[in-house]
């Protein structure tokens, strides 16, 4: 059936949201024609808030409605070490976690020749520039180990090898709560590769 | 993690859609983190377009930008014939199905005692005064069967007993591509009690 038009551009501007289908999409605008008005207002105001308030933290490049951001402000955290994350996501994920008191450094993206990806297209020169003009001791590479990650990891390690920085790389191996015998063979690898001493 | 407030504002208003738990949201906020801001701001004045100009036809009750809707002032339709549903969306789907030519009538809900929906919080009055005052000749009962449902179409069959209106139930049974040893027993009865002969 015809949608009356505003229906039907409300449905194809949810279709475009990452996981929503036509089907939901459809579902999702039947439902804001039955919410109540403040609540869609609310939403709507949500969104274009979002992207006027919040822009890159000129020290870290995560989000954020203040600059610096909350985490690069704290002066109870760890300035001497920067975890180095391709996406916010993966910021909001170790942080998450809780135990991580220092920094961050934010890429917004991996290295991807094949995509057309390369060092200029994502935050590496910030990184450099933090590096060469603030104190940082060690700089931990969080990046993915699907091989975009890997590589961008690889690539940032040379790229800081001329300064004064230590570089680590954070464990791979078989995931908490996850059996042995179904681990692929190259998670096993690095897992075996990674193995520590047990104190007996 | 803190979320920056805006971030965390969208993140809410997005969990209070239908289907929607808190993780989708993050998602989709973070979605919009990344996305133009011209899709952004198409996304936030559809939402607010929809419930600006969309409203209820002062005919059928169904949703539109238009008074009466498409469907009602489509000249080429069946005046005489009115299908009652219980949800705009049953409209859509009947509509979608193709070979209804007839007008609808959306009750907007089904009536409901226990939740507190009786005839007067459904849009059936609107129903008996268009019957009364309009030439309609028969109104299909298009309501779910469900228990909810079925009360709602016995009761509105009931309300327009006095009129000289023909009152019909869509039919009950066993859905087309499903097999029969899979069906509950009261669709069965049902199945059974709506047979009809077969041209041998």
């Amino acid at each position: 059936m015809q949608y009356a038009e505003p229906i039907d551009k409300l449905i194809k501007a949810f279709s475009r949201l990452p996981g929503i289908g036509e089907k939901t999409a459809a579902r999702l605008a039947l439902y804001i024609l039955n919410a109540k008005g403040e609540y869609v207002e609310e939403l709507a105001s949500s969104l274009l808030s979002v992207k006027a308030k919040v822009s890159l933290c000129s020290v870290c490049m995560s989000f954020s409605d203040i600059d610096p951001c909350a985490i690069c402000s704290d002066v109870s955290r760890d300035v001497l070490t920067v975890c180095v994350v391709s996406d916010y996501k993966d910021m909001v994920a170790l942080e998450g976690m809780g135990g991580y008191r220092g920094l961050y450094h934010v890429l917004h993206g991996s290295m991807a020749p094949l995509k057309g990806i390369g060092p200029d297209e994502i935050r590496l020169k910030e990184l450099v520039n933090r590096v060469e003009s603030k104190a940082v001791k060690e700089v931990i590479l969080a990046t993915g180990f699907d091989s975009e990650g890997e590589a961008t990891a690889l690539y940032t390690a040379r790229l800081l090898k001329p300064y004064n920085v230590k570089t680590t790389r954070i464990a791979s191996g078989v995931p908490v709560g996850s059996f042995v015998e179904y681990m692929d063979g190259a998670t096993l690898v690095r897992a075996m590769q990674g193995r520590k001493d047990v104190a007996g």
